[in-house]
């Protein structure tokens, strides 16, 4: 198992923390949210309200497909406007583990359809009413991983993490 | 994309080389067949014919699930004797990608159901009657994946090779 912990127990994370893993081709993502781990599973399980939290604040996506069990998939497709074009793009994978307290799932960009990550996420409860989200993303080369990092990916996880901070104050979750 | 490239073009593969990944926490097995990339396509895909040549030849194969697709999933059992002990232990995974030059699936062994390795499957038509096998197995820590190559797995790695030679002479691929 991937195992980078976080760096001492009295860290918070009201903002994402989005890191490389300093000896494998990974990406650790840790956010404290005001929830339990349930309600952080369900946003990552349930398609209705996934569809209303991911990426970025300006792009919706449409659930395509949506199975979340041991050996189901999901996909959808984002749409937005980049400027004065509309743009529309695909992601797909697979769910490898659905439990309470961990997801693993792959994870393909339609644009670079050779290229996989393995993603797991852990939901710790902090027992104080905050559950920590983990998100590990294994890339299968540091080029990969390096060009992830460098691609922007931190305004989708923060919108999208304060998406989710929203749908839990409107009780939405 | 990890690409650690076969060490030289002239080099043959009639038994498996089974060799760690230099930078990333992978496993690279290349094993040349006389067959074509269709038919190690299929060994790799149809139900029927890997149930006869996974694993180490005194260890049967019962397929449990199996829907070779895009975001479809698969699980086996394995069952042997060891010495007088019956034992059986189970496989299962998703398939990511099942295209005709590449097969890209997700591995967990029931006895270690966190551990989850991403393993690419790629079939390279060497123009002489032969084909390469290049498959590469990313665990997610260098542990994980020297513990792997501790484990004993050139057994059932080598033994259900020779099993497909035998399919391919028998022509049942």
């Amino acid at each position: 198992m991937t195992t980078m912990q976080t760096p001492d127990t009295t860290t918070r994370f009201p903002e994402a923390a989005i890191l490389p893993d300093k000896h494998v081709p990974a990406i650790h993502i840790w956010r404290d949210f005001e929830a339990t781990p349930a309600q952080l599973f369900r946003a990552h399980t349930d398609p209705e309200v996934f569809s209303r939290w991911i990426g970025p604040t300006d792009v919706g996506a449409d659930i395509t497909h949506w199975d979340a069990r041991d050996g189901g998939s999901w996909s959808y497709t984002a749409r937005g406007t980049d400027g004065r074009e509309e743009f529309a793009t695909s992601f797909r994978g697979c769910f490898h583990t659905v439990r309470e307290d961990r997801l693993v799932q792959t994870f393909t960009w339609e644009g670079m359809p050779d290229g996989v990550a393995l993603e797991t996420m852990t939901f710790e409860d902090l027992g104080d009413g905050r559950t920590r989200l983990h998100a590990v993303s294994l890339c299968d080369s540091f080029e990969d991983r390096d060009a992830w990092l460098r691609s922007g990916m931190e305004v989708g996880v923060n919108d999208g993490y304060a998406a989710i901070d929203r749908l839990l104050t409107e009780g939405a979750l």
